[in-house]
């Protein structure tokens, strides 16, 4: 698969998770919404090359790819529920909870996750024993009480928190770089990569995770909903963590910054130890882009001009 | 483990989902409220004295037995959801939605998936690779689309389908049979049971779910909240399926006399085969007085006298 052509993504997304001829009609129409909006799909991508970084057999890779992104879109579903963060649009359409009403939502992404969970194992079914355990234990982290799920459960309760950068980056932490550290090292631990190359893309997670989320808070400050494609401007309204409401937009600024270029160092080791992962400084430049056009937003915002 | 004795099943269902030292406080207490509360934990011993019959190790009979029961634990928090069944009471406590809130619930029951497919993956993981890929793909459809998750659907929607025979053993057969075929079938499967097994504990499964739904049909209509432990008579008020209100009492009666019928001669076949299996008789027998005793009020209910 070429890395920049998203189609051959997008139908992998689509047919990974094949629905039945008898399957209840409302949880069908759900599903298939579901699945006909996959996103921007940068998770699978970067499976895939890391998985071809890492030789790893190219049906594992899509297995592995879909799959852990299947998780993502599940996280999504319940994160928008009107319980959790009650959001209106997810993906340029309307949630599944708006469309399809919240149990259907809820049983879609219960089937999502049952699929991940399926595609993941397939995955690594064919690995040796040792690196099976350590992977499907790896997964189990991120997702469960250590990683994603605590995270939410932290970022609902932020109220009953300390509104500062600590608190915050510990939310990200557990839910953002969970996410990110899944399709970065969990390929390359199926492929047997040695000690020094997880920890640099284990820095390399957390940089772009922590980079990622404050990208994110900036805009809930900064943008209009259509610029952002889903709800904004919630995280105020809905005392949510938000690096740039805990420390000021300027911090804030600094701080990504300061992220960016830890990433950097953590990429320019990893690709001297790794030289076919090279791929990912495309990912890092988008990355950049991005981070540098909402630093310059926020400086307009604050009325510094240029950044 | 004694079969009659319940403890060491109630600590190894409190104790297989170990909670870290930082977990977020509501999550946490949420997660301890539903360890605490394990129900009969009747699937957990079948699968326990499956594995036993069929040589599992005792190590991967315990995940299993802990692993299935978590998915079934999951799948009764988001069944009484205010967007689902709207329960108050679960297993003799307030529901998790009540005590702590929707969004806590929710989480809690995804980290007790989390944690059930672990367990799930950890039990297969020193059967052959076969033996791996077929438990892990039953284990996937009886949860997903083409079972638990399809049931819950037509359960919800219900009211947009005929309300007869057909009907309601079709949202059993996927919701209740799909959550007893796993703890009966799945050990025997990593056990390698030949296909002549297999068939007959499949019909036992088919008999007991639908026999049991049957019962709980009509304990629906018949007794009060304190009786049956939860929150009953919702299936009229709710428009749930129950066999009971679409074809009446006694046929209800009368059907459920037949399906013990069946599951008895699938039962009687297979400890000629398997005669390790002996002690599924056990729970025939507690099935068979909970059935009797609910068809004895039903008669008495409709002024029959004894059964």
């Amino acid at each position: 698969m070429d890395l920049l052509n998203t189609k051959p993504f997008a139908d992998a997304f689509g047919s990974f998770l094949p629905l039945p001829a008898k399957l209840e009609p409302h949880l069908e129409e759900a599903l298939r919404h579901v699945l006909e909006h996959p996103g921007t799909l940068v998770r699978p991508r970067i499976v895939f090359e890391m998985a071809v970084a890492y030789d790893l057999e190219p049906a594992n890779a899509q297995d592995l790819a879909i799959g852990l992104e299947y998780f993502h879109t599940a996280s999504l579903i319940f994160d928008d529920l009107p319980c959790m963060d009650n959001a209106l649009e997810r993906r340029g359409a309307p949630c599944a909870h708006i469309a399809f009403g919240e149990a259907t939502a809820i049983l879609a992404a219960l089937a999502v996750i049952n699929r991940a969970y399926a595609l993941s194992w397939r995955a690594v079914s064919s690995a040796s024993r040792e690196d099976q355990s350590r992977t499907l234990a790896y997964i189990e982290k991120r997702l469960g009480v250590e990683g994603l799920l605590n995270g939410q459960s932290l970022d609902l309760h932020y109220a009953t928190l300390p509104h500062n950068r600590r608190t915050t980056q510990r939310v990200a932490h557990d839910k953002t770089v969970s996410l990110i550290r899944l399709p970065l090292v969990v390929p390359a631990m199926l492929g047997g990569a040695p000690a020094n190359e997880l920890q640099q893309l284990e820095r390399l997670a957390l940089a772009w995770g922590l980079s990622y989320q404050i990208v994110d808070d900036l805009k809930d400050v900064l943008q209009s909903s259509a610029e952002a494609g889903k709800t904004v401007a919630r995280d105020s309204s809905l005392d949510r963590p938000n690096l740039a409401l805990a420390i000021g937009i300027p911090e804030a600024v600094d701080r990504l910054t300061r992220l960016m270029q830890l990433g950097d160092r953590a990429l320019q080791r990893l690709i001297e130890l790794r030289p076919a992962v090279a791929f990912l400084e495309k990912l890092r430049n988008d990355l950049q882009t991005e981070s540098a056009r909402v630093a310059q937003s926020a400086c307009a915002a604050a009325g510094w001009g240029q950044a």
